[in-house]
């Protein structure tokens, strides 16, 4: 292990993205391409539900963390973003105009009962690393964003032009995301190259990133296995209409 | 044990406050009637200090723990009013100015490294409490909120007319906390009074309100121990020029 300069640091990141990031997983080729169905869509969202209610328990777990307050101010936004202001604002709420758009049930969608036991172990393992790796390891796991607003243009574009039962405004969580993420993304990659000092500290966040690329493709093998190929639905998780 | 209502459950929690809250303890009795030297009231900011640095960390980690984005968002503002939205804005900045206008050194502050152990056993006990009891728990230790206002109002008058080395400018923050407090207090009181429908649950309020009391107290007894009577001062604590 050699101490890299903060720019190399920064390309090995990006090369951890170019080369796990699960915007390169056949699910999201398939998703994106028009090639799935509508069940498989509407499991996609319905499981990725999780994903993203966890979203503000993990950045709270994060902020918890912090003794400095510049910091916890700064992942605070995050919160804001996802939980919003006020009762159907946020992040967490479009993505329900999403899932509502799909004609899933806000029930079955809220209760979580339905969700594939591989998206919950994701999810919990991604909690779970942010309240009990390094500071700095929580912080870098975040780094997928550096990632996302790419995949977020080429998903847009790919389901606005291949699914009917998809509109711009059942999309409208994908819309408000790109600035976001890219401003997180920033600050969580200049702590990083500030904060990953020793060789050591510097695998702890290459690790991180590839941890948490694991987390989201291991979502999306599970939706794959479940709902695509060899498309044997685990017990009691959600069954498409047209499956 | 038998079920209270909602309002006999209320009246529960304030017999506590009236019987335990620190309002009681004799060093604010000391403080507040002018009683205390320059040197003890340094060492009751600078502990304190302590308290206030962890309370965003403790808010964070209850926010961590809520599935449901209405109490996260409520909770939210609690993390605003203590870090900010900038450098020099919030309740610990705010603290700082007291510790700065009581001529405190504020890297010795900041650094925590002259707090008593009495101090930081307390407040860790409460920050643990909050990450570890149950949400209604961590919920209802913070219902000490319902009686802060009051003893502000006699600290602020209390310091302001006795001692020469306190103005109303370093006073800043106690101006503000008066309505968060009550904002905060009754969002949880009404959380409990809806949450708590067991006899046991009701039980688990109570002992959550006498426990945080208990952290209180345990902070005021650490100092008198230490600044008043016997004034025997730990190894390593702050040591006042005027001891």
């Amino acid at each position: 292990m050699k101490l890299l300069s903060p720019t190399e640091l920064e390309g090995a990141l990006r090369d951890i993205g170019a080369r796990r990031y699960h915007r390169l997983h056949r699910f999201h080729t398939l998703l994106h391409g028009g090639k799935c169905t509508k069940g498989q869509v509407q499991a996609w969202a319905l499981n990725r539900y999780y994903y993203q209610a966890m979203i503000p328990i993990k950045d709270a777990s994060l902020i918890a963390r912090c003794e400095d307050p510049a910091i916890r101010r700064e992942w605070r936004s995050r919160l804001v973003d996802h939980d919003g202001e006020r009762d159907g604002d946020g992040g967490i709420a479009r993505w329900l105009k999403l899932t509502d758009g799909l004609g899933l049930d806000r029930d079955l969608v809220t209760s979580l009962r339905a969700i594939l036991p591989g998206t919950r172990f994701a999810v919990d393992a991604y909690v779970r690393f942010v309240r009990e790796k390094t500071l700095l390891e929580a912080i870098a796991s975040s780094l997928t964003e550096m990632f996302s607003p790419a995949i977020i243009s080429e998903r847009m574009a790919g389901m606005l032009a291949n699914y009917s039962f998809v509109t711009r405004d059942t999309l409208a969580y994908f819309d408000k995301r790109p600035p976001q993420a890219a401003r997180d993304a920033d600050f969580a990659l200049n702590y990083v190259k500030h904060n990953a000092r020793t060789a050591e500290q510097q695998q702890a966040v290459l690790g991180a990133l590839e941890f948490k690329c694991s987390v989201l493709w291991a979502m999306l093998d599970a939706l794959y296995h479940a709902y695509v190929d060899p498309k044997q639905v685990p017990p009691g998780a959600f069954v498409p209409n047209d499956q």
